[in-house]
Parts: structure tokens; sequence; C-alpha cells
């Protein structure tokens, strides 16, 4: 059979596919608020409704996680005149009426051997605008194009950008979960001996301690000793730890559905000066940007106010990227902290704070903490010492 | 740090993310020989070119595997006029010129704060017609389609639906040799336990038993006993088998980056002749479609030649789904053993052959093997025995 491991290539990981969002925590009336809220922003935007398929969004809409994104059609039609629908292929039909926010859905279905496009089609206004998931199939959208070829498309996070970025306090207390269980695991990662081991072998104690600590899925453990710090893209290989490395230790994941997602960067014995003062450059860039978070500041100025503080260290050029990004159901979403963009923060909005310094072939250092903004500035998440320990 | 799990909840399994293509299999020359292949292909079809974004598409034409699919554009472009080049994030540079087949490419960049799409478009030409892999975000879609509002777009999978269906002998090789490790897992699964445990703890059992014989994941491990037998999309729950169920078993995952697939159904304890009679129709529906396998005939005349050997016994109904897909660096690829598709079945091409029967709120059957087609008629991959094997 073909449909369970149809993700091609990208797995589900180790969490348990078929379960279908956070298992207990929200009920079909808060997905049927979730919903009726992207339709109603929708609609005051002058759009006809939005069009989701598998993915976070629609996990997040209605609790319906499929086993992936696959050729067959999956799509979740919001309008603001109609009760949400969900057009789905005949076989999946049972796995998506046990969804938590299903009993908010009309769902229909299309078989093998039907054209699935022109079903969705059935479901859409012919001159319509739409905005779509992000990470919905472009052969989906192309056939939807054929099919509605007067209909336009937007994409989600271009006129919702904000849709999931604002977390309510159930959200909330999740993240904050999932941030002290990351936490929990780099405590006791201090404890484990750094010098003469390969970083893929911490990289494995990291994952390993993320899990016990309550994580569902490990979606990144960076170790980056010495030079391989310097890249900020590193992960963990075959270097073996030596003393006197810095290393860069990046980690996180998913717990009961939401994300992790921090960094620290340790030493291995004693630091020289210029180490400490890279780490140091580098924690009050991140604490100038957290400072500077509260409502109604714009992203680009959270970036700035880290960037100002490294490039007053003359390190301009050693800081590459963005200062943050967005953390919920997945750890990669609006809002983004980067220049040029003046999306404002508000109350409830979550996103990793993760300035960087990177030497070329030489070492880097990143500290990173999930941060929430509230009424009265920003909240840590994370909150382990920014000190730069010294591990063995 | 964000990126390196960017792909937002689907996760990259327990497979070591950074890997790319298959270790020491392919070299530069056969992701330059794909490339050109691709390019040439889309030529003769009057397109400008074909467009790819992560994926599997990507993995198969040279060798390069990022993260995930994300927000940061990614893309592969190729021309026949034109030496392949590839747009990559500045931070993920590192990684693609890492990748086996990077050799063969131009590589680009763009870094936060600049417009990846216009980076893109200035790869483009302005009325060129692309191909464009069907995974692509609808978000990078979109965004092209508004920087190149005079280009044109197709699903890959429509102009070169082929593309990756036709094997080559080291492929060949591994299909093969992904077969035999599932075949290997199935008959110690025989000798397990069935009767009194749960479906979920067999699962387990397979998923184990499919990694050490050497898969690096585990897409797939239904166990459908009795009446979850009859749903076709079902996987593995608490049920507790009993003596008399039939359990549906249906496993695969990648080894050494091909895919494996198959299905057998198994009964616990001494089968009733109704169960007999159904597994014996199943099993004669397989027979047939395997048999119609020869080049030249379309895939639609195997679905047709399972279909109707069920039909002739009288399950018209009971099965709803079609009778394969192809199977490759994914295990849900063209071609598509489905009504409808007049694709003719050429050498190299390999497939699941899946009929199934299912009884609702009583018991399922469905025999599944990989398949490829030669010069002379179909070969199976598979190759434990269709008898209806009792399990106790």
């Amino acid at each position: 059979m073909s449909d369970p491991d149809a993700d091609d290539g990208e797995g589900t990981g180790e969490e348990t596919p078929g379960t279908h969002g956070t298992p207990g925590v929200f009920k079909e009336q808060d997905y049927a608020a979730r919903m009726a809220r992207a339709a109603y922003e929708a609609a005051t935007l002058g759009l006809a409704g939005v069009l989701v398929t598998p993915g976070p969004d629609l996990e997040w809409l209605c609790g319906y996680r499929p086993a992936g994104a696959t050729e067959r059609l999956t799509l979740l039609v919001l309008t603001a005149d109609a009760q949400p629908r969900l057009l789905v292929p005949g076989l999946d039909r049972p796995d998506a009426e046990a969804a938590p926010g299903a009993g908010a859905l009309r769902v229909f279905e299309w078989w093998d051997g039907q054209n699935p496009h022109t079903a969705a089609a059935g479901l859409l206004r012919p001159h319509g605008r739409y905005g779509v998931s992000d990470g919905t199939w472009a052969l989906h959208l192309l056939c939807l194009q054929q099919s509605l070829p007067l209909a336009t498309y937007q994409p989600l996070s271009a006129v919702l950008p904000m849709l999931r970025a604002v977390k309510d306090e159930p959200e909330l207390v999740r993240l904050a979960a999932a941030a002290a269980a990351a936490d929990a695991a780099y405590e006791e990662v201090l404890g484990l001996r750094f010098g003469g081991r390969r970083e893929r072998d911490l990289a494995a104690d990291l994952a390993r301690l993320l899990r016990e600590h309550g994580h569902s899925r490990v979606g990144l453990t960076v170790v980056g000793s010495g030079p391989h710090g310097a890249d900020p893209h590193h992960r963990a290989g075959d270097r073996v730890i030596e003393d006197g490395d810095m290393v860069v230790l990046d980690f996180g994941g998913l717990k009961d559905g939401y994300g992790s997602d921090s960094a620290r960067t340790v030493h291995v014995g004693a630091p020289t000066d210029e180490e400490r003062r890279v780490h140091e450059t580098v924690r009050a860039a991140q604490q100038a940007a957290f400072e500077a978070v509260r409502p109604g500041v714009s992203c680009q100025e959270i970036d700035r106010a880290a960037r100002a503080v490294i490039e007053e260290a003359g390190h301009a050029e050693h800081f590459p990227h963005r200062t943050g990004h967005g953390v919920g159901v997945t750890v990669h979403e609006p809002p983004y902290l980067v220049e040029g963009e003046e999306q404002p923060l508000a109350p409830g909005m979550c996103f990793s704070v993760e300035p960087g310094i990177y030497l070329p072939d030489r070492f880097g250092v990143r500290i990173e903490d999930v941060v929430t903004c509230t009424e009265d500035g920003g909240r840590r998440l994370n909150t382990t010492s920014h000190e730069l320990a010294v591990v063995h």
C-alpha cells in the first residue's frame, strides 16, 4: 500500500503518524474558533477564502494530520459564508473524521480515477481570490489554476502572515513547557564529557535527553566544535572535540505538539580573552534584542538591535543570518526578525532571538532563547544561564 | 537556529540529515547525466527548462538533500543551453557544494534580506515555459509567477512524468536489495506470536526487523487485524489480535536510498473457507496483474487485469484503490497503475502491484509486491510466498 508513507523521503520522524493534533489539549470548539477567525480575517481582506493542504496550517486549524502531503489532494476550504469544508481522498475519510476538529467540518471525498481538482473547484468561487497555505504542492496549485482559471491565489503567509503568530494561553503553556524541557536537557549536557568525543556522540546525547524530557520529536541537535562552529549551518560530524574548543550547541524539536529551539555556546577548558570577548558580544546582542521586544515594535527593529551591538564590536560581516523566527506548532514560522519585516510585534507572539558571530575557520558563538512578547515587553521561555559555561 | 529543522513538523525521520544522496553509489557523472537528460527531454517538449526545489527530484538529479523544504528558496534550474544552476540560501552553500553532484553545478546564493524570487527570475527566461517539481511550495511558485509574470509553469509530473520512472541497473540493484530486506523481515515476523498481542506491538517488531535488515527509514508498518484489515488505510492500533483473525501486514521504507513496499495477509490459526476464498481471489488478481506486465502495456491495463479478477468474484465494490504506484527514491511516484493512466510500461520501471479486498467490519486481504518491467515481462522483487500463512 502506498499512501501512509507518501511523504517522499522526508518521513514523519519518530512520532506516531495518524495522531491528531495535540492529544487532549484542544477541542472541537478551539479548532472551530481558529477556522472561523481565519475565514473572517480573510473576508475582511477581500479574499473569497483560505485554502489549506496538509501541514502545520491544517493541523493548527482543524487538528487533522494525514500521513503526509502527497499527490493525492487533501484541501480545507475556509470561507466566511459557509461551514468549513474538507476534501479528502476517499480512503482517508475515516482518519479525517477522527480529527479533533472534524465535528466543525463538512467532509467531502474523491476517489482514485476522479479528478480531485475539479472536485475542489466545485467548492470555490470562479472569480475568487484565495489565500493558499505556503507548503501546498505546486502540483495542486497549478491544477487548481487550470480548473479555475479566473480565480487568483496568494501565499497565505503574504495575506495572513500572522494567522498562527499570536499564541493563546494554552499554546503559551505548551511552548513554555517545551522550552523548559530543552533547558533541562541542556543542564544535563553540561555535566557530560566533551573533550575527546565526536560531535555526533554529543548530538546523540542531546537527542536522548530531549526525548527523556518529553520531546516527541527531535528536530535539531547542532554540535559545532572549533572551526565547525563558524558555519552557522553545521550540524554534527565526526570531528573529535578538543580541549580549547568553543562548541555551539543548538537543539530543539516538538513536545506535545509545540516547538523548542535554543542555543548555548560552551567552552572546553579555559577560554582565551578573545573567545570571552566574542561570547560577551553575542550575549550583549541577544540581551539588546530581548530588551527591544515590546508590542508595536517592528520585527526588523529586533534584528537591528542585535546587529548594532555586533557591528559596534567590529563583527558586522560575521553575523550573516537574521536574528530570529517564530516558533509554535512549527519551529519556523512568522514572525521573522529580519531587516525589511515591518510587522509590529503583538502580545502572544513567540519567536527565537538568536544572534551569532562566526569567525571563519576558527570558531562561532550563538545564543538563542525563545521569547514571547507580553504587554510589558519580552519574556524568555528559555531560562538557563547565558554565561559562557566551561565543560570538560 | 532555525533552518535545519525547518521541515515544519514532518521531520527527517531517523536518517541523519545532511547526508547526501546515496553515499558512495552514484557519482558526479551519474548526476550530470540525469540532469542533462532532464534538460534535454524538457527541451524536446518545447520547455525552457525544469525547476526543482528540495525533495526527491532534487536529490535524484544532483544528490543534494537540504534539511527540508522551507520558506527559504533553494532552486535547481535545468536548461538545455546552460550548465545546471543551483540557487541556495547563502548559509546552505557549503552543504550544497558538498553534494555528490555539485561538481556539475554552478552554485548561486542569496542572503536573508534579499528577494530570492527576483534572484531566481534572473536565471530564467521571461517568456519561458517551465516544468516545476510537484512538491515545490505554492509560496515559491506564486512568488515566481509574480517575479516573472509572462513565464508559464506546469507540474513536472505532467510534462516529464517518467523522468525517474525508468531505473538504471544500479538503481534496480538497490531496489532489489530493499525488497529482499523487507522479505527477510517478513519471514522473521511469521515466527512471532500474533494472538494476544496488540497490533502496535507487532508493528514495532516489523519496524525493528526492517532496520535490522538494513533499512535506514521505516515508512510504513501496517498491522490490520480482523475488522481493522477492512480499512485499507488502517495502520496499527491498540486492538489485541485474536485467534481467527485475518491480519494485513504492509510494510516498507528506505534502504540505501531506495524504497521497499510489500504486503502479505496472514491468518491466526485455521482460516474459514470464506477467508481462504477471498485470499485466493486477491492472490489470483495479483498474479493476473503481474502477468499483464510487459513493455508497451498501459498502466491502466495492469489495474484492469487485477480488477477483472476481483469483479468476477463479486467483489467489485470491495477494491476501492488503484492497483499500484511507482517505487524508487520514493515509495510514491509514477507510474501509477490506475484507470485513466495510459502511459505505456517500459523496461526498468518499478512499481507496486497490490490489489486487495476489504469486507467492511469483517476483514481485509492485500498482497503486494514490487515488480519491475523487463523486456520479457514482469519480474517480482519481493519473492516470499503468496500462500495464506498461518500464524499463532
